[in-house]
């Protein structure tokens, strides 16, 4: 799946960068082709400025899973978006994710969760699995806020 | 300067920080009380949205060498001003850097000037350093759509 070996720093370096300007998140697509309706689809992204491209693309090449996309707004994207390669990636850099560990233990986990659904009953799981996910990415702040005095 | 001492992977995870979503730069702010009529004054930040806030908190304790602030639009700045913790930190995390080597290296050989600045032309020499380097951080778009066709 990865034919490339890393090393801790480059490992730890691309952590960083996701923590920092990066994305890992799932969505639910409705699509009648899919048998429950949906397509299920993880994505981890990188961002940035366009005016880095020439050294933002130094980095995309060293990760070399994705493609990358410039918006119109003028930001690129790193998308990775193959399974195995979200796989591959999420497994080097997790041990050492600082804000986006638990989304990459999640998005391992709906990725699994994918690939063994058999019925209604397994594929309801996995989309409140998705929508946990969502929870994750979008709602921290009110629970930190609830947290915190 | 740096009590602590930083595993290599922490260097890197940093560097990736800043590279994804900190920002190093240098200010020229007009001051009469300053011999030559500004006070010049470098800085590295790190962003974060406010919704992360109990993790990147782990991360601004990791370095330990600036201070929190919020800002009013729910953005989370890390702030190193000093001089000693700036040069300490972007010595730790320079080798690391990809997309903002050059401006370390800058950001660094001002610190270094401004401390010897002694005359006029000292300084003029000093100013000029510091508008390459708002050139670094501003015009990199236009260069690399003159390099690609």
């Amino acid at each position: 799946m990865l034919s490339k070996v890393f090393s801790s720093t480059q490992k730890a370096y691309l952590a960083g960068f996701l923590d920092g300007d990066g994305s890992i998140y799932v969505r639910a697509k409705p699509n009648s082709t899919y048998k429950f309706g949906f397509q299920i689809a993880p994505y981890v992204v990188l961002f940035q400025s366009a005016k880095d491209r020439i050294n933002f693309e130094k980095i995309c090449s060293l990760i070399d899973l994705g493609h990358l996309r410039e918006r119109k707004d003028g930001i690129l994207e790193y998308i990775i978006s193959r399974t195995g390669n979200i796989l591959g990636f999420l497994n080097l850099i997790e041990p050492y994710l600082i804000l986006k560990k638990s989304q990459s233990v999640l998005a391992k986990e709906i990725i699994k969760a994918k690939s063994e659904v058999k019925n209604k009953e397994d594929f309801a799981a996995l989309m409140k699995k998705v929508d946990s996910f969502r929870e994750l990415n979008y709602s921290k702040k009110r629970k930190m806020r609830k947290l915190t005095p």
